[in-house]
């Protein structure tokens, strides 16, 4: 896979994208990350890419015409969904406030594309006409960023996770939380016994089957507590 | 305010704690970062920090010794509720995908603290005696990410946003998206005509009432067409 982002800050993702998980996939080769930076598109001598909001208020908004230069750069010609078949062709998507919540199925779906494009906003956001040449408007949840880097950053760790041989045993991805619907049962380690705190029973009887239901249970009683809107789905 | 981040990949920070925003609150000292490697105080030639589940199953635990004393580093003594003013005291955090989903109000909560240390986990997680250290759990989305970094990077960069001195215009913070439980109004720049796309005729008008009203409604109307759950709210 190959995934492009467009951004005024392109340092920022050093060690995000090289580190981990998303470093390891490139050494692979099974990812190719290419920072475009947004401001190399600007004409004019300050490299400006932000202007201000027409009809007024405060907060400056990102110019379209660098925008549109740095997404035609990442090979985009047209909306996604014109294409026969869209998984060969670069899908563009915007990280703004007002996008869809990003969910593991909408990840899984973008895992099968061969190419992302993904746009940074920053200030008040973009000028509203990009989205003329945007396939999905993408939130990572209901909380207020500086930008759209970090949340490109989220996108891009979940969607690698995805591509077959980054994560080493398949059933590890599988096992993860919210794979079953279900929040994750707690874990143990070595020593059985830390400053006081006994590891539960039943994880020492070597009696798989109790253990399996034991943490199927917890599974559940976790979700119930904490996240009963999870169950409903 | 002092935030110590726990992390067994402390380089991954580089770029996005110095750059944008969280960089210039460092830079007026209004913020501190103090990036903890949980590795360093693992025991034993090999530095190890994780260990196998006990009662089996794939996947890694991180061990509980290494990063009781991380967090014992951070200056952590005992829970925070158990203070009298708890704003005053370390306010320990694990992101996890087993936690409370981040909102706007945790958030402005989290900013009224003196001291937060975040505990980012990897591999199954954390040994789950550690949660006797910990005041909340986090998640930011119901997505899977390969460890608590990049959450910890967005919890970071939500709390300094509302740090007073951080964002330069006050009424910036307060018209953000979800601010006031909308989703944001579009936005536009020059040119009014961009490959062949009009701005709205409203903004040219000049008239600011109108230009208001116009856009309580398109974020009205943007709300109730993509997120309804927010206007329940």
């Amino acid at each position: 896979m190959k995934i492009d982002i467009l951004t005024i800050f392109p340092t920022i993702f050093k060690g995000p994208l090289t580190e981990s998980l998303i470093g390891k996939a490139t050494e692979k080769e099974i990812l190719k990350i290419n920072i475009i930076d947004i401001r190399s598109f600007s004409k004019g001598k300050h490299k400006k890419v932000d202007d201000k909001s027409f009809g007024g208020g405060c907060g400056m908004v990102m110019k379209p015409e660098p925008l549109y230069d740095a997404i035609k750069s990442a090979g985009v010609k047209k909306k996604n969904n014109t294409y026969k078949n869209p998984y060969a062709k670069p899908y563009v998507i915007y990280m703004s406030p007002q996008g869809r919540i990003l969910n593991n199925s909408i990840v899984k779906n973008l895992a099968k594309f061969k190419q992302l494009v993904i746009i940074c906003g920053h200030y008040e956001g973009v000028d509203e006409r990009i989205m003329n040449y945007v396939d999905e408007e993408i939130s990572i949840g209901d909380y207020i960023l500086t930008g759209g880097e970090i949340p490109a950053m989220v996108l891009v760790d979940s969607v690698v996770r995805m591509l077959p041989g980054v994560v080493k045993e398949k059933s590890s991805v599988k096992n993860d939380s919210f794979y079953n619907g279900l929040l994750d049962y707690p874990h143990y380690t070595r020593p059985a016994v830390f400053k006081g705190h006994k590891i539960p029973e039943v994880l020492l009887s070597g009696n798989h089957k109790k253990i399996s239901e034991w943490r199927v249970e917890e599974a559940y009683k976790r979700t119930k507590e904490r996240r009963p809107d999870l169950l409903k789905k």
